[in-house]
């Protein structure tokens, strides 16, 4: 439920050097080291291909068609920063361009992740400034009603809190809880290096069947091999 | 409700100057200048990245798995020209591939918008021959049954007159109307010298709540700011 | 129907020079060759463009969230193998990333149809293992339940018998009975070879109305052009 | 293209009689003897089970979320009309409830078709109120935007013009253009009129092969018979 | 972001009679009462028509196919709950079918809301126990993940906190949070009440374009009428 | 991968008695009883609730817009059957509608089965003749192109071989091999049995944490529980 009108100029941030070192685990390890929670819907995906970052959320909350708050949502933007764009009902339309691009940059943000549409793509592709959307759009939008910047908004499924690490590549946008960063960049690290070791194991051709000992509880479950 | 088994072969087309000149100014801007009209849906998507094209509709009918209009399409086709591709109902197949595309450049074709399927994508982008569509499928099509040529059509739910400017790059595809062709070219040009401005602003810094002066009406609207 | 917790280790594969020369002529001329059937369902896409390979299929059956199977199916994979993977409901997780990639790629496999998501795509991309999927998703996956590895599935709305060769690219995925493989490919070839010769008539600027001789049945079936 | 801002008093209506005739023949007739074109895309669907209708069209251009104009509209609703609305872009929102429909029937309309929500589809039903719709959403509306009443419209993929005759029943809604409106009642009473001496043949266990004589075209196609 | 693993025992449910009151008015005219915000997607639907209810949300997180919770959530249920159901990932699975529904009656449950599948359903209308869902399929589901009881959750894209009010019937469902439901109530009453009055106006032809006076505010927007 | 132009005509059908019996199970009960494997994907719906059936699968495969073979089909019915109908590509028109639905039923068919539309429904529902969709479109079909009779077909995800038992209700479409027809009777009776008894505890207020004895697994999985 949210509460609009409302901009919330103070909020906590996760602390700077998790946030900031949780992007190159990438979402894919992150998820896991979470338990296998906070992932956005997978129908969010970049504008290009490669981009992998992190940073601690700025949330706005928009209505259909309308772009208002986003401007400001930029105000409140720190260095280090990913705005959550969140909106009231489903919307496709372009909230989003190069201009506002233009902005973000200056302000520091690192990213956009929008549960709707973005527009320019090709400039913002040139400036390097990542988004991870629903869809890309032409269609503007209007500047009339007021949402909110810095609550709680439930963003492509998942629940944003302001200040909360967002981490974001190929592979999907993941939202980690501010109180939850230091100990998921730990055990993200950890699962990292474990698996540069069984990387290298099969390559040289070991099965996963053997290195995991999968062998003992598959049978224990019934497979059967037929020749 | 359309008309079958037709050709219209002499259509008139929208000013060339402008439909050639609109390209430049991208599909997010035009479509700004239209007041927000015109856009096909947002599911129309480019082969590949990065073309930027306008031009002129060639419009072709087609029905669901048979594209033998298009190659009555060809004729028709003159330097300049995008063709613009509806079907009676609703298909993914893969109506056009690299031969037609050889045929449709050979005519002076610049771009295909098709609300169906297309296929041979890594030949078309290796030609240079920009297609945006809904879907890409290596299912081929018949040919069966008469359509129709140069008629109004519904293409991905903008309805698209023979003549009008189609408008295409990232950011999807927009199609104005031949008579306001010269008059839109000119408002996009207008707003896109304003934005150069602009840009050059907010990249230094200045927020646009100030740049827009949004700050009175927000506070009017009832923004409120916590600390 | 499907048969759970089995695994068939020797099954026939198609002729070995039909399945690897099949990759060459491509998905669309393959499933022209096929007279119009084989093709799964045009919403799997390849993770990077221009990928185009031919193989044998391994098939694997996988539940919702789990993929267990997935090191059971990586110990049959033999040299020129495509893994084909199956799965009991609808599910977008992330059943396949670098790891399971690297053991694949060990064992000789060439590429992973798979009917749910795949993660890890910018490291697949930079170790050149194609996949072709109906999402992307950093969601990993249990290993709880028994599926069955070499029966046939229906694979995207397809159905594949293991040892059936899969040709793949930027068009889809087409699935070519092992017994029609020598067929396909002679079809195949035929058809590429007139295709050249067709291509340079019309980029010559001849109309395929004429090539294809379609103007009279086009008046037969009524067509009217209108000045 | 849309001309915005604009209301059209006096439209030309498709002849009342033809227009009221058509009811009776059902969606799917009336497509069939208009040549299977006219369709609205399938999913529109009626709120309630059994309403069977025939009107002409009062059409309304709406903008997202923003539902000023029906009340336009339902001034320039005439005895026997069926207003039809179209959204500048994709929403569920619900445009109409039981106030509007207490107007619109008050005005002599006989149902809705939207390519958008509706609302208080239980005390619509309770109403007798028919509308066929993409959605039902409890999500109310704006007044904020002008659109325009009584302008061509592309309403589920359909172009819908003023005055022209809607058809809708449980399998859909088709438009007829007011021009061929008595025509097209002519075909599908000699269509309805054909089918119900069919439907005795065939309840007698005549089978359609014979029937339609189809043996001797299916055995040209080439079809086998294997026991 | 959610907790695994947890039941919390004692929630605060919202006030008896406030949320016992809200169903007599109905989701549309909540949703409007509390400022247009508060609706699940509308993808949300019953499972048969008529049903209109309100009461306190107890919530239960499942993994997708693990209805595991579903029987833990049933000991939490007082009488004039309503049970909200979200799953971690995209599923439309029957998570419940005519057993848990005779067990959630006996707790004194009014209805369940799950964004996943039912079945069952047949039964379950005999039995007139209401559900909500987005899918309906007889799939089963297994007994082995936890997931929480009691917990804020997203379902439907809405965050629902245990012992708000949940208001479902025909038009969808909608989240009042606990502690708006008295003054929620008293909104919406109020409207009713406005609304019985402007219906029999309507009724008797009064246009709403002269009742909510919006002759003037189109005119200075710029509507033209054109004969 | 489809053989087309054929008609088999001396299918092996499943054990009548098995066949019939099924109906009186439901899907969800059939479905468990097969170990959660049969069933179509759940976009499968009735036209009309309530009907619930089983009977032997007369399979046809269809082409997209194209329902000559239905009247092939028809020859084929024996009494008990069900027609099942695949489509070679995605399509939604409406292939069947009440004349075929007549010849059907005096052929002694019980229902239809088909990945595509269907139109007539309210007349469907007056005759007491069910239909299982993806879609309701009044859009008719030509009749020009080869399909195959009682060849294995992939019905909505699901393999459906000739002669299997087709068990459909509200809650969606089960297929049971019919080598597995009386075993699963079997099963599917025993779990019936099982769950009356069930129902009689929980409707006395037992729980399902203590009848299925959930308590100590749950708490060794580690759910706590918080006051």
């Amino acid at each position: 439920m949210y509460e609009l009108g409302v901009v919330y100029r103070n909020i906590p941030r996760a602390d700077r050097a998790s946030a900031d070192a949780l992007a190159a685990l990438g979402s894919a390890t992150v998820h896991e080291a979470m338990g296998r929670v906070g992932l956005l819907k997978p129908y969010m995906r970049p504008i290009y291909a490669g981009a992998q970052i992190s940073g601690t959320a700025v949330t706005v909350l928009l209505h259909p068609g309308d772009n208002w708050m986003m401007h400001v949502a930029a105000e409140q933007i720190q260095p280090g920063d990913i705005v959550v764009a969140a909106i009231t009902a489903e919307c496709t339309d372009g909230y989003f361009g190069d201009l506002l691009a233009t902005s973000f940059m200056a302000r520091g943000a690192r990213a956009l992740v929008i549960d709707a549409g973005v527009r320019d793509v090709k400039t913002l592709t040139e400036m390097g400034f990542p988004v991870w959307s629903r869809a890309i759009s032409s269609k503007g939008t209007i500047k009339a009603t007021l949402g909110s910047v810095n609550i709680p908004v439930v963003c492509a499924g998942m629940l944003v809190t302001p200040g909360d690490v967002i981490v974001a590549d190929d592979d999907g946008v993941v939202c980690v809880p501010a109180a939850r960063a230091a100990k998921t960049l730990e055990v993200a690290t950890t699962r990292e290096a474990l698996e540069a070791a069984k990387r290298d194991q099969l390559a040289s051709g070991v099965l996963g069947l053997d290195m995991y000992k999968m062998r003992e509880p598959l049978a224990l479950a019934g497979l059967r091999y037929i020749d």
